[in-house]
């Protein structure tokens, strides 16, 4: 086996609130080999979190506000399927683990049917001096709910 | 726990032969954490798996040129600690798993003696119909031999 | 005077047709000033043309299957406000200036009524060997023509 | 015309200081066409600035501290070759402007005796309520020194 499994390869558990976020492929995130860089996926990932944390009205910057930082301290992508220019992806995203200082946050990029790639950001919860805190019950209920906003 | 062990952890085995890529962090891989973006990372490995490929006369073009292609199927980054703008980053570089059809290059990206990120990127090889075909046994013993070119 | 006046500045001509592309700011193209890098303008006026031009039917693809290749030969952007992470921007696209072998492409970047930026990006008609070559009239018509598809 | 006349065309002027940063192409730094993204050189010119600076001591760190910000307000590029991956590039960097309250860098982007592209970026000087100022009278002579540091 070249490639252990992936957490995000099973999908999001029946329980589990999801989004579906549209992505375009830029020009400028594709390489010589003519496909998407594998690079790009990161940037795929990151927009389509903070779009799942904004259709539920929680916004990074009200928890800085409130001394709770979210560093991303582990990712992993596992790529089953080129991406090209002008793709219209889709990321379905949901929150795949939770522990009291951690989320984790799973993804899969889609291309119609098509599962093209699998990822999962955890984010540590700290404060302002990088030591680890508990996520605040309130942040956790919002981050687990249906989305709310359009 | 949070995050599963990296296989980098534990650093390159006795026997392996590594490289050292010296890195100076741009003002453009930073975000408004004012640390280097996490996606930055994976521009770091590569850079320095190509580099690492260099000094042993090895390079993408010539492969490609025998019907052999390396895209990235599988990685991973663990952070540890932030690296910062204009930081001076080594990363260490090494060869961690060979299987017939694929290649993992394994990471550290270290500022001085701190670890601030273990990486892995798993690369197949492939025909170009996309189809695994064996890596030839001249280009593993050219990735897996030490440092030659300056 | 620190800066010379900009083509865009004046706005599109009262003939020219235009089109609104939105573009959300993601997270990695802000910097360490906390403001989105001034490299990432390029990434929005990118995605602008490309979409530009499919609301027009036309696609790079097809114009290389015809050996006509529009690289980027000339770009400036003239920076009046900083952009920030999460707004949502509306890029203003027009073609600005049109010779036998070139198109300029200008570009307004807005968040509400404000003119964050103004750009330009002049791309020159070449065929598969570099060679400037006339751009085809049905290509010009498709380009200056208003918007049809959705 | 197809492009107006660049300022940094003609190269420094015989009185200027100048710094030579070498840069090398990454695989994510190209794009479909199998050339670099016209993106890219604006992290190639950036790094070189910065380097230009560090050569003489000088650190934008140390100009926040004194309440000296510098803003990209302007920049463009004129592209007369593609760069390649792999490619070794030269940045020739030297101050072409200087206003009471801004400064331009000047670039050529060299590919041994190659001119791949000339470049400039104009950084207005403002306060930390991004109110135009003064340069300090020594961070301009620093600036337009001969390179003190390796």
């Amino acid at each position: 086996m070249i490639v252990p499994p992936h957490p995000a390869a099973g999908g999001p558990a029946a329980s589990a609130t999801t989004s579906r976020v549209p992505i375009r492929v830029r020009f400028a995130e594709t390489d010589l080999m003519a496909i998407v860089h594998h690079g790009s996926h990161l940037l795929y990932v990151e927009e389509a979190r903070v779009e799942y944390l904004r259709r539920r009205g929680a916004r990074y910057q009200d928890w800085i506000a409130r001394d709770m930082h979210f560093p991303v301290v582990d990712q992993r992508v596992r790529y089953r399927a080129a991406a090209r220019f002008a793709d219209e992806l889709v990321v379905l995203t949901w929150v795949g683990n939770v522990t009291r200082v951690s989320l984790r946050f799973d993804y899969q990029i889609l291309r119609g049917e098509q599962v093209l790639a699998e990822a999962y950001t955890t984010l540590a919860c700290v404060n302002g001096q990088h030591v680890p805190r508990p996520i605040e019950r309130s942040v956790l209920d919002q981050v687990l709910s249906p989305e709310t906003c359009p």
